[in-house]
């Protein structure tokens, strides 16, 4: 079992991690000291799965839990659906105290957040994430977010969990693709922050493709170390913490371009990572050994690295109506080194251009 | 002119008060340090008389300014008519470091506060209020939402501004039901924190209902300091903050039941501090005397003390729904001095219910 604490000014917490943690999570529940009815929101996917016994614990810790189901699917994470959670938490009584668990993947995590930020000026939430992308990602570092109809989660605050519980027995009922999605992003932590993890996930590929206990405990554990350590020095994205989004310029371009369908959030950083790479490559920052360790590795993980169904000239635009774009500028996040990266806003368009035409199928 | 300053631990800010403030908004957006498009928000009332001249006034500190006009009125507070300014926000480029100007009454602000602060998850704003009530109350401590079918302010954040510019020349097109809502809170400051500015109050009735400079550039700065004060010790509402409810209880239950139409927030929380009053002195905190100057004062400012409409019975009820009840319980503010109150949880049903039949006319 590991643990993991986020130290922030006002808001710390504690994330667990590990197999079957209903005793923490009961032990949690009872002494933490939030008035009685709660809210549990999931997926009718992970619901059918799992809510009975998340509601049955929540009620053992003495709390009034009921659940609110959305539809699977990003096409929830807007303001609609928040509206109706909303309602639900009024009609159940929810007051200031009352806490939501977010029981899912980043859709449900990111929109039982918002909510939780937002009702009643924000009251407390716990994020109990069940797919490996919310474990490693989304769960930990209090993004909430909603999509509006021009992009993805243009609407949401910083806000964060009082806790986090990340249950990796979740993980046997999700399907191989959805590993898959999780894999780029613990890739990107590898690339980005610690060449030994880098390292560690080229030598044990089948150990992790297999979910061995193990392997997925350290990859994990490891994973939601280094985010909360770059969250805890830059809560809110103000500097260090653009370094997150290492493979994510080009990885929402690719999504976009795809309607958010064909390549899953993990697939498009890849792809993403693959340009960025060719990029830093470009500029000088970093040599070919460097690019094929990544491409390989990607590769042996089953992540794609280029993209059907985009142009460059489609992504180029996009990349121009990126949230962390400021007056038309763009900051790329860039490896300079196996482990370390630079954040560099004088990219020439030729090589941003020829980087693009490179992940193209 | 006079200057106040919200010192917080991330977020202070400084509010100017006075009239014609021109010059002091060129400067600071000059020097602010935003990105270049800005986002006027007002609504159809506030905007046909001043939109041209503060997006002039932007545009001289170098912004590219635009306006946004929602229809005047509390049914514009909702997600539907925020979802139509992020979209707007987006059709201008607007990015994280763009500020959105809030030109208007409470509706506007709180309204334009939301959206800045879920906005890209946060956005700079500028409250520049234009009626007496959003001057001494909502522009001033970041309290920003939007309604909720079952109830006003159901979905917010506490979100602060960069700066708050009160021009007292605004009031000058204010209708004379909105300087008399104001003043039901600028009462509510002297009765909670303040005799001196009680006893001011009392004293100046007429140069303040004549809107004369200088009695009206003392009651809002000193209303804006006490509100400064209060909100500097308790940004978020767990402790001290609370006193700021004084009357709001009832206030909020009469508003519901008159359907938000009968009485303005102003006139709801007079009459509310009438009831809180007769609790107060029911539980032998304070006399006849003070009641009675409260009353009377009340009456001076041409608030009223009694509502139209109401019954007791539904006021009990919803007074259980307000957003302050945390595990049924109700926070009580009340009187227990003139210029100080005291809350208190132990309410006796029948008392509460007797102050209400007070209040009913």
């Amino acid at each position: 079992m590991g643990e993991v604490n986020v130290i922030l000014p006002e808001n710390s917490y504690q994330i667990d991690i590990g197999k079957n943690l209903d005793d923490k999570v009961r032990a949690y529940f009872k002494g933490a000291g939030f008035s009685s009815r709660a809210l549990v929101v999931t997926d009718s996917n992970v619901g059918r799965l799992y809510e009975n016994a998340v509601e049955a614990l929540l009620r053992s810790a003495g709390l009034a839990a009921e659940t609110y189901r959305i539809p699977p699917g990003e096409r929830s994470k807007c303001l609609a659906e928040a509206e109706k959670i909303y309602t639900r938490a009024i009609a159940n009584g929810l007051d200031r105290k009352s806490v939501i668990c977010a029981l899912g993947g980043g859709v449900v995590g990111d929109l039982a957040g918002f909510v939780a930020a937002t009702y009643m000026r924000g009251i407390p939430y716990v994020q109990m994430p069940t797919s490996l992308l919310a474990q490693v990602d989304s769960s930990v570092g209090g993004k909430v977010a909603v999509n509006h109809p021009s992009g993805k989660n243009l609407i949401g605050a910083f806000y964060q969990p009082k806790r986090v519980f990340i249950d990796l027995a979740f993980l046997s009922t999700l399907p191989p693709r959805e590993i898959c999605t999780g894999l780029g992003e613990i890739v990107k932590y590898g690339a980005i922050y610690d060449e030994a993890f880098f390292a560690y996930l080229e030598k044990n590929g089948p150990a992790i493709l297999a979910l061995e206990s193990q392997a997925l405990e350290h990859i994990v554990t490891r994973s939601v170390e280094i985010k909360a350590d770059v969250v805890r020095q830059d809560e809110r994205e103000n500097g260090l913490r653009r370094i997150l989004n290492f493979g994510h310029t080009i990885g929402h371009a690719i999504e976009k371009e795809t309607q958010y369908v064909r390549y899953n959030h993990g697939e498009a950083v890849a792809i993403g990572m693959a340009g960025a790479a060719f990029i830093s490559r470009a500029l000088g920052l970093i040599d070919d050994t460097i690019v094929d360790r990544l491409l390989h590795l990607m590769e042996t993980l089953h992540l794609p690295i280029k993209a059907k169904g985009c142009t460059a000239d489609a992504m180029y635009k996009d990349i121009f109506h990126d949230k962390k774009t400021v007056d038309g500028q763009v900051n790329w996040v860039l490896l300079d080194a196996l482990g370390h990266v630079t954040v560099r806003r004088d990219v020439p368009e030729e090589i941003v251009r020829d980087a693009m035409a490179r992940i193209i199928e």
